[in-house]
């Protein structure tokens, strides 16, 4: 498997674009995202478990019923949600989009996001789809990407290539992650693309098994958003024979789909709202998967954790507490606590209790920017690992005042 | 039923102190409290649900085991907790403080609260405990308040005075709370005093029933602590006849309880690790009480509705976020949402969306110190509330090197 250039556009047959269509005030920053398979592709998606959910959500889900997809259209700069005329709205821009491609709307998945209760303005929409339409790139999806930020800093872009029974697939990816991201079965906006043949239910499949492992253990601030999304569209152009079943072709699509998830997941933990560290908390020796997972994921929510990690302070009680209060049975005495980063590795907690640790060298360590937290719980086989981002003074002036 | 001075020094037999012994670097701080009640007295607890349990806990179950206790010791600056030695040095601290007050060491309460993981030094305690009991004083606590903060800034202590069959009885508490405040089943350090006769079940019924509506509906930061205890004593010198079973009595003793106890909630959430404003949040019209609690603690605890307070931004679509997470069965498009302080109310949300509302009116609530959130599910009789606090810079500054 190898990296390569190019996002979602990057697969055979599918092309992307973003522009400034007047959304958001600021004229330097897309706000509308398009991307397009030349060929119809198959459709997974799994969305968020908010109750509230934007109306996006509704129009795509009724979409894709029939397991097909041929574009995706997404606005940052509102989350079309909680407003009366939200699903008239987001099944309006799948036509929008829908007449500009010359596809059915109903082959359009719709995707918004931004402030939530504000209703949304079609009009920018409506006289810029001819020009984000002709903006189309086969070769490159930063401007997609760029387009669906909202108060992301980093452009989220990546893409592999893997060989299924002899041809090369490839799969890309594009994301936006920052705030309001503690995905529960779903997750952020996330939008993947693939020449690789496969099923409609072992692309579902492939997905929902992953995003288990991926976006649904990365939290930036406990706040499981509403308009939570990720789709993959696969469209088959890379000629290997379709992916049916279970096996050494599907494994090899999990591995590549994987890779591409867990580094978005990294780049959207690391750029979460006002981070300067990207966390990753690694537990083995759980008893089972479900107790490694609620562990990775207490520690990388814990408020004091994120701050301790801000101030490069090794306080290894407050992790000892996440887990303690974490809602997964654990042997309290058997725990063992390392940070470890580009400056090092350090032992700071063994059998529950704290040993001698050189101050001077755990502040070294935690000063890095990626940032370790490794658990061993002795008592099982079982490993997962989360991803989160320290808790800094700009993540409460970023939402001190989000709206104005 | 009305307020009195002296908080738990303010039933009659009681008496409390506080000092620096030098557990604490910094000698304008009180470090060591102690509350003494000069009969014997009934004594009933709640602890922390976390598995990670400061070891004064599992000497203070053993010694409440009889429902029998006289006297409470407490120092702050250190947890001791996470120490391998951490129940013997609780158990020393008990001896010392019983062989000052002449009582068995069983009858003794062993609170800790600080830094998780340093082992905790007991000169500084056994060479000032003389000095602790001459300072006891049966008119005021506030020296007991001050001893057992943390990054507390302000200092809490209340009672109460209420009558049952005839007689005069007082209940007084004090508090510490400000981070790692998230309690469930129990809480963070409070110590609540009575004359009122009651029996021990009464006392602990008393007790278990009104932290369901008090101290766990409380959060500060999503943290629960390691050492969280909530402690009552009784000691009968009022000379009512003792409570033994529910009815009128009961119910007076519930309600100067609840009294107390809300107070005390309230200043915790206001005066929680770097908070400029309070926040309440009440839940109205949902289907039972289970629901209108999971649905105001949602509310109280996302960063994000918490980061908008702070920056007084009425950005309701947040509440709506956090109410759909939180795990309740709620029908959204019944939703109600009021902004609501000494400046005014103002309705945002109505049936699930937004409504026309004035930003300045919104402004001008939101910058008071104590925020309503009033949310009215429209689906039934159950209420409940919650008690919070703005997400500040100063929460991320004091976090960010608790240590040094």
């Amino acid at each position: 498997m190898e990296f390569v250039k190019g996002g979602v556009a990057a697969p055979h047959g599918f092309m992307a674009g973003g522009i400034h269509c007047g959304i958001r005030k600021n004229k330097d920053k897309k706000d509308l995202a398009l991307i397009f398979s030349r060929y119809p592709a198959k459709a997974a998606a799994v969305y968020t478990t908010n109750l509230v959910q934007g109306a996006p959500l509704t129009v795509t889900k009724e979409h894709l019923k029939n397991g097909l997809a041929q574009a995706i259209i997404c606005n940052s700069g509102n989350a079309n949600t909680c407003n009366a005329d939200g699903i008239e709205k987001a099944k309006e821009m799948a036509q929008l989009a829908g007449k500009a491609l010359n596809l059915s709307p109903k082959d359009v998945v719709v995707a918004s996001t931004g402030v939530i209760g504000r209703p949304l303005d079609l009009a920018p929409i409506a006289s810029h789809m001819e020009e984000l339409v002709h903006h189309l790139d086969h070769r490159d999806s930063k401007a997609a990407a760029e387009a669906i930020m909202t108060t992301d800093a980093q452009v989220k872009e990546i893409a592999v290539q893997f060989t299924v029974n002899g041809k090369t697939c490839t799969l890309g990816g594009i994301a936006k992650g920052s705030g309001m991201i503690h995905p529960n079965m779903a997750t952020m906006l996330v939008f993947l693309t693939t020449d690789c043949a496969i099923s409609r239910d072992m692309l579902q499949k492939a997905l929902s098994q992953d995003v288990q492992e991926t976006f649904n253990m990365t939290s930036v601030d406990g706040d499981t958003s509403t308009n939570d999304m990720v789709v993959i569209l696969a469209n088959g152009q890379a000629g290997n024979p379709e992916i049916t079943r279970e096996g050494h072709a599907f494994e090899t699509f999990m591995k590549a789909l994987n890779t591409v998830t867990v580094q978005l997941c990294r780049w959207i933990a690391g750029d979460g709202e006002g981070a300067t560290k990207l966390l990753e908390c690694r537990v083995k020796g759980a008893p089972d998967p479900a107790v490694a997972k609620t562990v990775a994921k207490s520690v990388i929510c814990s408020s004091l954790t994120k701050a301790a990690m801000f101030g490069a302070d090794a306080n290894w009680g407050r992790i000892l507490c996440a887990i303690g209060y974490s809602g997964a049975k654990v042997d309290v005495a058997k725990i063992e606590v390392r940070f470890s980063s580009a400056g090092g590795e350090i032992l700071v907690c063994e059998n529950g209790a704290g040993v001698d640790f050189s101050e001077e060298l755990a502040k070294k360590i935690l000063l890095e920017k990626e940032i370790d937290i490794l658990i061993d719980l002795h008592d099982g086989e079982a490993s997962s690992a989360a991803w989160g981002c320290d808790l800094t003074y700009d993540y409460v002036k970023i939402n001190g005042d989000y709206r104005t």
